[in-house]
């Protein structure tokens, strides 16, 4: 089956763009992924073809008018999730990815310019997705990321030894670090744990780089990670990153 | 002066790419910014050119080697920032891309495959960057997103009017919501505070909106922008996302 993207853009030219190379290229071609990308502008009514306006209230920027961007949207072919990329979004999860990429495909709808007029999300199911929290100067880049993110767990895509379920967030922590050879490397050694041959203890020593890692680089998903094992679904007690028990 | 981005990969050819389009295409043709993309295959010593290996300890993928890591980053002109983007790496943030956009520029270094041998991390001054909590096929599309963020900040990229000052992030909150013409579309309307010019009343409205949509939308947001308004910066304390005082 294949697994259908349609991006709504003033840039449909982006695409596929970098997804037309590598693992999510040779796939396109494979036709496991398929992009349809839709001009935005080809919806605009009036003669000049405006698919934005100033902000209502004042302010620096255009915004994209909900009537335009309806229109569009309502062009595209109903029955799977549309999304739209955006700061103001839910932030973008690796359980997120999993579910889309498990589905039939995505809808997606790119702004640009100060965003978009609101109404267009009170009007039509829009799930507002945010990739993280920088700026960028449009949707299409986060659209790009998420879609690279889906098509590498499409069925087919990866080799079957690849299942990532190794990797990181999979399992709530960073992965463990990685060596490979040579063996050694400007005086630097590989750890003697891995070249033991003792998969017990070789599997330890990865879980316990994975659980200092996480809690020394990213204290956040440390926290959730604890408050997932040790407490109860409605626990909203907070934990210190530190005091694991 | 131009911004220089060095990218280390194994996919040359995916850059500028969507850069090359719009805003930051533009940038790129008026020499505000320029990309210079280098194949790390073309530090490999071996008559099979490998660029990676198989996991010290077993397990799935294959490992970017660190010699040939190395060899690759050792060509390139010193005295900007490092970034490596991997899963394992700190968080993007505004505030990050805000001060790599300040400089001369940034050598990005693009994993693929299971990730680099750790020891380059130990043995070159890198900083390790992670896009968001979800997975890419290589480093390709985070560094694309990176450039793009710190594009736009560049001077002369973006017109005066759009500093950027007013976003998402930028005061620790979300954007607040926009609107534009038609001033009814579908039976709504634009709200009336919006169309009163009264540019008090209009500024604090936004505030109300932007406080009330990152308190619902991102509860971590919140806390983080509650605890630095209210909490002396050593403090360790936790807020409940919903106690507002």
């Amino acid at each position: 089956m294949t697994f259908v993207a349609t991006v709504l853009s003033l840039y449909p030219e982006m695409f596929p763009g970098p997804l037309g190379v590598s693992l999510a290229g040779r796939a396109l071609r494979e036709g496991l992924w398929s992009v349809d990308a839709v001009q935005i502008r080809d919806f605009a009514t009036d003669k000049h073809r405006s698919v934005d306006d100033t902000p209502a209230g004042g302010g620096a920027g255009m915004v994209m008018r909900a009537d335009v961007l309806a229109a569009a949207l309502d062009s595209v072919p109903a029955g799977r999730p549309v999304l739209a990329m955006t700061p103001r979004g839910r932030t973008l999860s690796q359980d997120r990815v999993r579910a889309l990429a498990a589905g039939t495909g995505v809808t997606i709808l790119c702004g640009r310019f100060e965003g978009m007029d609101e109404r267009i999300f009170e009007a039509r199911d829009i799930e507002q997705v945010s990739i993280g929290d920088y700026i960028l100067s449009g949707g299409e880049m986060a659209a790009l990321t998420l879609l690279d993110a889906c098509i590498r767990l499409l069925p087919g895509v990866m080799g079957a030894a690849s299942s990532g379920m190794d990797e990181s967030f999979e399992t709530g922590l960073l992965e463990y670090p990685q060596y490979t050879r040579p063996a050694e490397w400007e005086g630097r050694t590989i750890p003697e744990v891995l070249r033991s041959g003792d998969h017990a203890k070789i599997e330890a020593w990865r879980r316990a780089q994975a659980e200092i890692d996480t809690r020394l680089r990213r204290p956040d998903l440390w926290e959730r990670h604890e408050g997932a094992r040790v407490q109860p679904p409605s626990g909203a007690r907070r934990r210190n990153g530190n005091d694991k028990s």
